[in-house]
């Protein structure tokens, strides 16, 4: 392993922005082709080699600890942030837990060459729909470097080429990690260029890659910060699966029981703040003002969660602060929260509309006919009726893993696993039919 | 019917393109607002307006007839191509055959609210996915003026609320029509803004549809020739459906039987040439140089289709003129076809990966291994084993319908029928659970 950390990049690292384009080019040509073996290689083949990513993870565990700990002296040289370099960190707990997630993502089913549908013509022939990879990937991430194994071996198992270009911060970690993954790749026999990683920290790569570098790149996800999300999708030439909020509604009705909504709202809000499934409103049906408001705004201020509403929301604890109208398409992302009572379900719904990100908003009622409405109505990603809005994620899902969560409509929407890194093509079986 | 047809558009067409973009803006505000109402509407109160809509189309034909009449004399008077006045013209047949295309659109399922797959969580939680409308669609179309009904109805089927950009030459005869579609909402008391023509010639229109009109829009489908295609896929900033080529393949080898070889060979490239579908480029394994080569040329060029070739097929038969490089990436559209003899499956597929256009491409064959091989390998929507390419169209996939083809690998691949112009959402049922 040392072997391959050190014979990888420094060199290519130091040519500067000069040859840039070629090599962006060359990658990409590389990462295509690649992608044509990848898409023909048996489950087995890629199991065997994920098996052995895991393997050269956890033997390589001193050496990726030692590239994260010049990363992380560069940042704090830099003056990064706490939480940044908190993002940034490894360690050995970390790094057993990213061999885990290839482990998880090696049990998952193979989504490639399966036949979804199948149906006969009245002429004889038979028509299936059938699994197919999408080519090749960009993975534009930020300062996380346990994304280079989660995406790479996603990516590797749904059949698709991946280039992953890692932010400046942890370009020397997500290096030294990419090596291990290369180390499995041709352990199994694959290409090398199945998994590849841009090996400069030069800010043009992410230009070329969004230009899709003479249609060899088929997907772009970033993975990051709303800025970044808001550029790719801003400058991309190619299909983006991304979100860019996640503004996210709980509604409670009169009919909840209170113990349940105090339940799913305490953990839509403050299991982890920073994800993209925190709930970031909470809107109240107004019938049950004397007797779930209070107690849920009493209970978030008293979990250290500040409390934003209007005049009628502050009747029910001083503590709560003065809400705006910008508050309501906020994506806190912090232990916030937004309050607001509402007439009824179609005035939650249509403040979801109105606000909302289309990412993932729960119902907690008893009314039937109230969740079908919400469940129905409401026009996001994923909808709840009974449970929290963190289970917004691939993991909860059962995909075993996601590369991302998508709120566009088209192909991907919602958490992105190796299914949805995934396309189909119509298999036709004749025995000579031409058509009248 | 008459009333609407003169009410419609004679002083907005009149306008010019002062206000147009307030006027696609409104149109486009319009257009959402009416898809929040489609996507809820059953699948009865679509069927009465599309089964409205037969009705009034059978009605308004003397309408339709005049309106068209107007139509071809202008484009006679600025001198089409007859050809393209073919496709305009209308008659009473191909008006009763609009009002049967809405008929077939009508006894299809309803995609919409359909749950494709559903799955319960350890936790309990029980996760839907269901089909959900993609929103606003806008066609973009030429001459022909029977997009508007086929455009108009699939749309409504999918629960898409659509805006319809007719080709100038055939204004008068689409907007007839299409006041006939409104009639068809206006009866089963679905808004009519759910199909809407923009009312004027003004070429700017397109423009404005493709930047999405304040994200308003949120599907493109181009129906015309290939130079509204490409400028449809450069300047969209929203989702496209389209195919720019379809530069097709019938390959066959040695095994083939040559009698079904002939008929595939002759259906594929013959049977319409004008269509996306025909086969352009014809393989032949060198093994059946002597035994099929020969017969196919021959059949072809009797059968007064152009064969361009070698050498090497040119000794097949003297009338086979030469072949450029050029030609392996041409769409003909018409009674051409290019010849070549190639080495065995894996060099026919290495061919049409560097020629082809991901389109449709279908191999003769007995051998099942070779058939299996060019299936699994050849990277377009569809391919077929001992069928003509001419199948590939939404009805004889049995979709009823189709919007177009797709050559994308998102989302919709192969031919765009209701289902395709749906999206899904996750639906999850839970009786309150959190996530630990």
């Amino acid at each position: 392993m040392t072997a391959s950390l050190t014979a990888v990049a420094p060199s290519q690292d130091q040519q500067g922005t000069q040859d840039l384009p070629a090599l962006m080019s060359d990658l990409a040509r590389k990462a295509k082709a690649a992608a044509r073996v990848l898409a023909l290689a048996p489950a087995e083949q890629k199991d065997r080699a994920l098996a052995a990513m895991e393997q050269a993870i956890r033997n390589a565990t001193p050496q990726i600890l030692a590239a994260n700990a010049e990363d992380v002296a560069d940042a704090r040289a830099n003056g990064l942030s706490t939480a940044l370099i908190d993002r940034l960190v490894l360690t050995e707990a970390r790094i057993a837990a990213m061999a885990e997630g290839i482990e998880v993502v090696r049990g998952i089913a193979d989504p490639v060459g399966k036949v979804t549908e199948s149906w006969q013509r009245p002429n004889g022939m038979v028509i299936e729909r059938v699994r197919v990879p999408l080519g090749v990937i960009a993975v534009i991430f930020e300062s996380r470097p346990n994304v280079t194994a989660d995406a790479g071996a996603l990516s590797l198992k749904s059949g698709n080429a991946v280039i992953l270009r890692g932010g400046s911060d942890g370009f020397r970690s997500s290096r030294a990690i990419h090596a291990c993954l290369v180390a499995g790749l041709r352990e199994a026999g694959l290409p090398e260029a199945a998994i590849s990683f841009v090996p400069t920290r030069d800010r043009a790569a992410v230009g070329l890659l969004l230009g899709g570098l003479d249609g060899n790149v088929d997907l772009i996800v970033p993975r990051g910060g709303k800025s970044l999300v808001a550029r790719v999708e801003a400058e991309a030439r190619v299909p983006v699966f991304a979100h860019l909020d996640g503004i996210n509604h709980v509604y409670v009705d009169h009919t909840a029981p209170l113990a349940m909504a105090e339940q799913i709202v305490l953990n839509a809000k403050m299991r982890r703040t920073g994800v993209c499934g925190a709930a970031e409103t909470l809107l109240v049906e107004r019938a049950a003002a004397s007797s779930h408001l209070k107690p849920l705004v009493s209970m978030l201020l008293d979990a250290h969660c500040e409390v934003r509403g209007d005049a009628e929301v502050q009747r029910a604890d001083a503590r709560v602060t003065q809400v705006s109208d910008e508050d309501w398409a906020t994506e806190y992302l912090d232990a916030i929260i937004a309050v607001k009572l509402v007439d009824g379900v179609d005035d939650a719904i249509a403040h979801i509309e109105r606000y909302g990100s289309h990412h993932t908003d729960s119902i907690v009622t008893e009314d039937a006919k109230a969740a079908a409405k919400f469940l129905d109505e409401v026009d996001s990603a994923i909808v709840l009726h009974n449970a929290s809005t963190q289970f917004a994620d691939g993991g909860e899902f059962g995909f075993g893993a996601e590369i991302g969560i998508a709120t566009g409509k088209f192909h991907a929407r919602g958490p992105v696993g190796a299914e949805q890194l995934t396309s189909f093509k119509y298999r036709i079986h004749g025995t000579g039919q031409t058509r009248p």
